[in-house]
């Protein structure tokens, strides 16, 4: 948390970086996580894992990318809250294993008022997670709605 | 669960269908995913949530999102589990708010080798998640990794 005020559409200059994290996941929370929302063997059980398509205990891409939305509240504080208006190309490169450290960076790439709506903007970001050898473990481009100044 | 033999390439053909739910979601699961990973006041403050876009209490796309994965799982049982390669065009039309009941459906759109990958073909599917009045709450295309026979 800062002090500066919430960003509005001006502030969203395409070329503009946000960055947050770290952020540490272990093999609990991908445990956890996994049997309430996707319970399958190599996200939920370390020994099953191993003879699985991911050789290992792997997190599930909801669960990577629920971590990239905390990531992502963090580093873009907008005026009257981050509000997805859908999300393209969402990939999952390298799985996230426990221990791993990540962190986003996300750079807007292009802002536009949007139709249906006066006063309100589109932003749409290219959004990068990275794990602690900067392996790139999930990019997406979410387009959000920002209040136009 | 069933015990039916496990989805393989060759059952996945373009035009299938596969449904699952209903799934009742509460303000209070909620509020709880949205502590963890959308902590913004729409998600976790039925109050607050009032003077803001949502104009109450909604969850997190990335909730919703979760949740269809949860459904995803139950409806398709793929050899091996079900493995995401990606998703294109995640869109959520209407919000999904304290005692909606969801259920999903997924129409496999394409089934081809993965050139990548002997032994593996990449299965693309339309998934979409309706609410109890047949509005759409999240539609997106996943595209999944599956043995072929």
């Amino acid at each position: 948390m800062t002090d500066t005020p919430p960003l509005r559409f001006s502030d969203m200059t395409p070329g503009r970086v946000f960055e947050a994290g770290p952020l540490t996941i272990d093999a609990e929370a991908i445990k956890a996580f996994a049997r309430q929302y996707d319970p399958q063997p190599f996200h939920t059980d370390e020994a099953a894992a191993d003879a699985t398509f991911f050789k290992g205990l792997a997190a599930s891409g909801w669960h990577t990318a629920a971590l990239s939305m905390k990531l992502f509240v963090e580093a873009v504080r907008v005026q009257g809250g981050l509000v997805g208006a859908g999300v393209d190309d969402l990939r999952w490169p390298q799985p996230v294993r426990p221990g791993d450290t990540l962190r986003l960076v996300c750079e807007v790439i292009d802002a536009r008022p949007m139709m249906s709506s006066a006063g309100r903007g589109l932003v749409r970001v290219r959004s990068t997670m990275f794990n602690q050898r900067d392996e790139i473990v999930q990019r997406m481009t979410p387009t959000i709605v920002v209040p136009i100044d």
